[in-house]
């Protein structure tokens, strides 16, 4: 599959590239299964406001630079040579991050056993409270493992108009915001830069694998 | 080991070659280990009907597209120069996959830590229940995670006719079937596509996971 | 390190070539950590009795054919070109097996986390009973999962002729001997060619991670 | 980023270069998520006293043997040529080893979960005890399985000036000192060359490995 007719800016061309091989190691990390995830970057400021996005339904560990599309923060597709192709299905949520955090510029939607498991497990509590871990460090302006930072878990919808507005409206209650999980469905996190955004996914699956081992030795529990 | 003295099929020969492909993504994971597991493609419409499978008895990090056969779906050989081949042990039970779903294009046997941990789990119970996991959309034709999808567990057996029965007669207790567990021996799934056909391996092993981890936190359990 | 300058044999070179590469497979699968772990190919009949092990102390990371020596079944060095290298230090286990076993061609000694954990638990039951496990079958000379294999575990020792002697009191105990554990050490198995040997390995991995999985989910213990 | 125009020398070069094939190495195990981790070496006695450590915050899966720079034991940087450079935030960490342990070329700290999970499961008890496990002998002059090693575990912070003085004040209270553990943060160890620094990290995972699992089926504590 190939929007190859769509025109092509050199700058996004070079930005896709740098994030397909962040969903290479994301996949080899086996955090990307079954063809669930998806994947953004903004398109650049001179463009028109919107973004690329991973096109629906295909094998993350074969993914290529050409299986992206542009759409607008309405999700609506922007070249007519595109209009064959379908996005994500969760084309609206990358557009509400965007949105929301204008410094984002790509966003990565991942989805691990461990994030599924703990999204299930705290889904009652409706998110996760994390502190006094040194790779807390690795979330964008974070000075110190003694930051508290909260990660929301939403519960799981189809419709994502109705789950778009339910983030929305939990989007600033514990600020600051690096990412929220979905619940048995996965991760959200997005970031400034390229390595910015992989580094909150690693940091959140590190602390994903910590928590849940944590909790199964007795570690007094993560809810506040 | 080559039988290249059978008749050469092009159409086939590509599907074999992606078929290979996919063995070398399931064994990278862990998924057939110890000459375990084994996997078919049916013959195009064209040609005999019946079904490639993997030789017996091979490593599946070493497999090449070449150490397929061809067999018909009472699992005899079809080419006299492969008569010296010996097919899967368990060839019957993918010629009950082709003849019970006709859209069936291939079949993979898998053989992970996961699903034989779980088969033992729930062989009393006879299946396990999935529900409410955003990857159940993975599954062909399901729309919602809301959607409930039976996994049914037999009980294991070297007679492969009494089992082929067995796994028969439960057949259509809880459509759409997608797959089956061996009870100490591993899973059987299968698809329209080659792609289809892996991403459904990828949407059990996940679940797999999933359920364990949920299950070693005290998560209600997977009966219903 | 080469020890280059000790006679070559063709047949033994290939068959060492052959060794390398299943240790490199062994290593990517984390199953010979920080040097430990060793490996031995018996030389073929028309040489000299005895058999080529792994030189001590060697990241098998970076393992090459050429770091094998060649040794009596007295642990003995056979060339004196070769008199400045250390073999294994467990070499007289290696002798043992191929003394006791016959067809034994190839051994080898692993050392991963489960193989470990298990010997611990299981080593005042000086051993695990196996059952119930398609996987089983792999292990040569199996037809059905119903057999029921033993598994010896012997307590860890730094005396190699103490050790040895342990070993073989207790060899004929639970006939077939497809391997034994060291408590505290790792996995000693072996095979008549080099698949077969390395199918074993993946057997009884396969079942250590089972077990441990079965065991921490409240299924029967594996005592007999 | 490139400290090219620094003084280049041909030893440390490539030693620097074996540095980083060890960075790649424990980067494939996941020990060095989300850009923590930093691993230093010795620069040799003919050149200025110090050290080459790697460059603060960046990503260890492309790290490359430039993204070294060189500092003294004060943790400044030695060439004004990469002043504009910043060194990692735990430099002062690296240089306490190398003033206390007159043989350490090389130091390794990772940061992996199971390391995390056990510094916060026994950051109270302050360390722990390691014996009977074969593996230990792979920690540089220990002969048996039967030694006991003493992991010290300190508490995290974020004043390295403070941290290094409470490091340097338990230094000799349980020696042979391998390595330790800082509190939800990671694992330092060491050793007079490469191969036996990759070896300590090797032996600690192992354990760290093997202690979670055993500690998770009730074997007695870790405690002494």
């Amino acid at each position: 599959m190939s929007p190859s007719s769509a025109p092509v800016d050199a700058v996004q061309t070079q930005r896709l590239l740098k994030l397909t091989e962040i969903i290479h190691f994301l996949h080899s990390r086996g955090w990307t299964p079954a063809t669930s995830s998806n994947f953004s970057c903004r398109l650049p400021d001179e463009g028109s406001p919107g973004f690329s996005i991973s096109v629906s339904g295909l094998d993350k560990g074969a993914f290529s630079a050409e299986n992206f599309m542009d759409v607008d923060f309405a999700g609506q597709v922007i070249h007519p040579e595109q209009a064959h192709l379908r996005p994500s299905a969760e084309t609206l949520l990358h557009a509400l991050v965007y949105q929301k955090d204008t410094s984002a510029q790509v966003v990565l939607h991942t989805h691990s056993v461990n994030g599924t498991v703990l999204s299930k497990l705290y889904e009652a509590q409706k998110g996760i409270g994390l502190k006094d871990f040194e790779v807390l460090k690795g979330l964008e302006g974070t000075a110190t493992h003694q930051t508290e930072i909260w990660l929301p878990i939403f519960s799981n919808a189809q419709d994502m108009s109705a789950l778009s507005a339910e983030i929305e409206a939990g989007w600033g209650n514990h600020p600051p915001l690096y990412g929220f999980l979905l619940a048995g469905h996965g991760l959200y996190t997005w970031g400034a830069t390229h390595a910015q955004a992989k580094r909150h996914v690693e940091v959140f699956e590190f602390l994903f694998d910590c928590i849940l081992k944590l909790r199964s030795h007795g570690y007094p529990d993560y809810s506040r």
